[in-house]
């Protein structure tokens, strides 16, 4: 029996281990019974991933818990159901009622889908929380998914990510041409506008192409997963910050059919939650990220360096130049790319003067 | 009758309208009927005040409606039910079983507890989330409240805060000497170590005590709300950034033993919708302090400063001199000062690479 038609039959009867109950909201009135929901959670990482995979796990089980067990969540790691890129699709077919992905995936289908994840030069976290929940983006966001019977939360962000591991020091913008570089996405488009040379690896194969001279460099995470993946045992040189994803908003998808027939505390139960994990994501990297950094350093011996003025500038034309191409190409994107270049006006001008100036302050 | 009889009745019967239903969780076996609790929310600001009060609001709904009406929290702004300074007391009493506050309120029965809060050149939102949930923070915090009854939740950030409205320039750290500013708190404490003179008034008296030279300067929160106070009315000159105030954490009470009383799901919706509202206020308060800080500049022409250095340097020792003294004078101040200390020389080292490189990156 397929998951579609389980559900669909949920709203019948499924009468839980001897209790007679009625859960509240759409199914309460005269039902005497306790319905529960089984949902699948398909996730583009795989089961237990650090940071990304766990947060999944950690997802599911408060919606499970929260829910008293009326809504019941089981994850599935990328290759288990279905592959880490079809988690958009099978959310969309119901083959699974919920995914954990990040937007950026989906852009051959989606132009628009990366402004919802992370863009080059883009909001942090902090403001990306701002736009999404205040500045109009998660409502551009549900419209673009809309067609597809998704519904897109935010449920995480990794925070400023790493420039990368490079085998050589890179002292200047001449030093982009032809730079063989593991970047994927939009991250990898920009780097081959300012004249460099984008592959996109598999994750496992990363630290032995660096070693063996294969990639002149190679950017992944952020220091926590970086670490777990031996990149500084590879190229010895650590550039920052991370241009190319300065905080990926990680998204949990909802089928529609399966949201929609939910009542409204099972709702409401999903959506604290995802905000939750939301605020958890982000504190976890963060704490994970500085204790591994500290590692990297004073173990490892890591030379960590500030990308140049002059590569900050050759890469932000052309990102400029990119996001511009990808605007035009697309009226939803368009509509993502003005949406956002509104709010991040203001949102430089106030940060310039609090969570810049405060860094500034303090060192 | 009052709220806690109210709440020890709940366990017993109170069905509601009619509807013959079970909650799951620890009331769930052999019962059939649907469960009932009523909550009340007490806070340390007015009702709808902007940001903090209808963050508040807001909270409460979220639990009200994630649990489908089976916990219903009504909300009693400051001076309704107690005045806005006790409103830790009536929680810990069991007047309130929840309450929506700043842990710095309580700095007079509970030395430690501005660690929980924010203190002048601590944490900001990012770090101080990260501290809390993975770096012990929220432990130790949680033993601070114990012996009272009352367990904190983090629930919300206001950001980065500004420095203040002056009346006149502040060119350097000689011009601190006798500085009649509101500034109340260690903020206040501070100042005065600087060689000022703080005074701490109610907020409805502020704009008018600047305005007359009553005070030389003052600091309220940040632009969306020092906006709606109308401060830029009667000082010209905007300090930033707010030194004393980098990330105040909105704190989340309850009360042990109504939290006690509650099944497992209630308590993790609890849960997740106070960690949902610590994500929502940040967001709300970066959207509009940017928004009214475009008001500000644009239409009110308000003159934007930085703090010189050397202030801050002076404030800077200054606060490393009150915060030594407060962890000295009480054991659980020093347990929560050295375990912020080590996290944040951690946390020093990543956001240098990460955020604050990505702030000076994008300028």
């Amino acid at each position: 029996m397929k998951r579609r038609d389980l559900l669909r039959g949920a709203g019948v009867a499924a009468v839980a281990g001897g209790v007679a109950a009625c859960a509240p909201g759409r199914d309460a009135p005269g039902a005497n019974v306790r319905i529960e929901r089984h949902w699948k959670l398909v996730t583009a990482w795989p089961t237990n991933f650090p940071g990304l995979g766990a947060a999944a796990v950690r997802l599911a089980e408060a919606i499970t818990r929260a829910s008293g067990g009326r809504l019941q969540v089981s994850v599935h790691g990328a290759g288990e159901l279905v592959p880490a890129f079809e988690v958009f699709d099978a959310v969309s077919r119901g083959v699974a009622e919920m995914g954990h992905s990040f937007a950026y995936y989906w852009q051959s289908k989606l132009p628009a889908a990366p402004f919802f994840c992370t863009v080059p030069f883009g909001f942090n976290a902090q403001e990306m929380n701002a736009w999404l929940h205040e500045g109009g983006g998660l409502v551009l966001w549900r419209e673009l998914y809309a067609p597809f019977r998704v519904m897109p939360f935010p449920a995480g962000n990794t925070g400023v990510q790493l420039a990368g591991w490079f085998r050589a020091p890179l002292p200047d913008a001449s030093a982009l041409a032809g730079l063989k570089m593991r970047i994927p996405g939009l991250g990898g488009e920009v780097l081959a506008r300012a004249g460099g040379a984008p592959l996109n690896l598999p994750a496992d194969r990363i630290r032995q192409a660096l070693a063996d001279g294969e990639l002149d460099a190679a950017e992944w995470l952020g220091p926590w997963n970086d670490l777990a993946f031996g990149l500084h045992t590879a190229a010895k040189y650590c550039y920052y910050p991370g241009w190319q994803e300065p905080g990926a908003t990680v998204e949990a998808l909802v089928n529609a059919d399966a949201w929609n027939a939910l009542p409204a505390d099972l709702q409401a139960i999903v959506t604290a939650c995802c905000r939750a994990e939301n605020d958890a994501t982000l504190a976890e990297f963060t704490a994970r990220n500085q204790s591994a950094l500290d590692v990297l350093v004073r173990e490892h011996r890591v030379e960590l360096r500030q990308l140049p003025d002059d590569v900050l500038m050759a890469l932000r034309r052309a990102a400029d130049s990119v996001l511009e191409n990808l605007a035009g190409s697309d009226p939803m994107a368009r509509r993502a790319f003005d949406s956002m270049r509104v709010f991040a006006a203001r949102s430089r001008a106030w940060h310039a003067v609090s969570e810049e100036a405060w860094y500034a302050a303090r060192a």
